[in-house]
């Protein structure tokens, strides 16, 4: 390390749900300003050309085949740019604040003296519903939606979802994909077995795939439909009105 | 009306929480080729300079002070303006399918045959708390965060609001400023009267005000602060984290 930086600071910024349109114009005003960009696997490869030629992007993703990041080595590596340029940028996919593990590498960075700012990004449970003509709540119906992840420290279903089921709330299971047997059974044992649900694999990209079904039969369509992950599902009655050849998703189609 | 045109479109696009930066590329793109734009009360002036000169610009909010729009009258100048030019933005605060009444203007277009196009906007409901430093969820102490309206149309709050009160979810309540005291005194019965809650006004923005407190206090902070609508109340064991004088809201501050 040559330079020290006195007051460096970290920027989290979300990426948005995919489409790297969907990024906010303060995000792409502090992509271009930026210095150092660490980046996940859910950062579109785009969103890199908003950077200086001479901004370090680095790769510091998960899900890697070579080598998957650690979340200690990611946390090391921010306050190694922040000390060693001034600023550090963590480009994350969807909301950093939204299951992105924020708060760790923000607290971690805080221990250094390192100073955050968060820009946020469209989370994929608020924004990919829609541009599948799914409505999260629908006057009348219900006024409320929920949002949990599939993906706990403990590697089990968070208990959350157990009363969420239960409510009128549009459920809404972030990092799910794997446990939607899990999920399916649960809906079926508590008489919920026609509730209709939907899944979506890599929303608002052209890789898109999605199923659309009730709880008793979803998980032959994500079959045959060949739905993975990353992908989120919807659950609930507003889930209902959405039909495969909905107006709104020829118009999408059509304008992307 | 002098031209007609064919195939008439409505694309709704989502201003996020206030800071008009937050709005997102492809919605400013949006506004770019905007032939109209009808827009309502939250939603920024200064985002109205993305539009070209001779674009129609149209302010159709419900809290005017002389004419407060009904959503019928909306969905009728929908209709008779994209007829008349083509297409129409309709620029809404926040994200329009969160609690933005998206559908009914949707289903009200398509029954004319106007095809429709959402760009999501960032919804204070994920994108404000963590301006604050306040964290939706955190891992180890919770998996998720449930989010209702205080608003619903028997003026009501929504029953699925006790079940969240309920359950370890983060809760955030949009629209709910003037339900705050029926919130505080359910969780004072339910035994949280020490829960972390913060009601945040005009977040995001150089007006914001906000209050921190515990179930028990936060009356009389809001009142202190002089913390109005429209706000968002956050309420949950993950709120607790957030402290007045937190180093990433004195950046925030510096940034802005």
């Amino acid at each position: 390390m040559r330079a020290i930086h006195n007051n460096p600071t970290l920027t989290l910024i979300g990426a948005g749900p995919g489409d790297p349109d969907l990024i906010t114009l303060k995000g792409v005003k502090a992509l271009k300003k930026a210095k150092v960009i660490l980046y996940d696997a859910l950062v579109h490869p785009e969103l890199l050309n908003h950077a200086s030629e001479d901004c370090i992007k680095m790769y510091v993703g998960k899900r890697s085949g070579a080598h998957g990041f650690k979340q200690k080595e990611i946390n090391e590596l921010i306050v190694k740019y922040a000390y060693l340029k001034g600023s550090v940028v963590r480009l994350k996919g969807g909301d950093p604040m939204v299951f992105g593990r924020a708060e760790e590498e923000i607290e971690h960075a805080e221990k250094f003296g390192i100073i955050s700012q968060i820009i946020p990004g469209l989370s994929s449970s608020t924004s990919l519903p829609g541009q599948y003509g799914i409505h999260l709540t629908s006057r009348g119906v219900n006024e409320s939606f929920w949002v949990v992840t599939g993906t706990t420290v403990n590697g089990k279903i968070s208990p959350d979802f157990y009363l969420a089921a239960k409510s009128s709330a549009t459920v809404v299971v972030l990092m799910g994909r794997k446990k939607l047997s899990l999920i399916t059974e649960y809906y079926k044992e508590i008489g919920k077995g026609n509730m209709s649900i939907a899944v979506i694999q890599n929303g608002s990209l052209k890789s898109e795939k999605s199923a659309v079904g009730t709880i008793n039969d979803i998980e032959s369509r994500v079959i045959k439909n060949k739905v993975g992950t990353p992908a989120i599902i919807i659950i609930g009655e507003a889930v209902k009105r959405k039909s495969e050849d909905r107006i709104t998703r020829n118009l999408h189609a059509k304008l992307n």
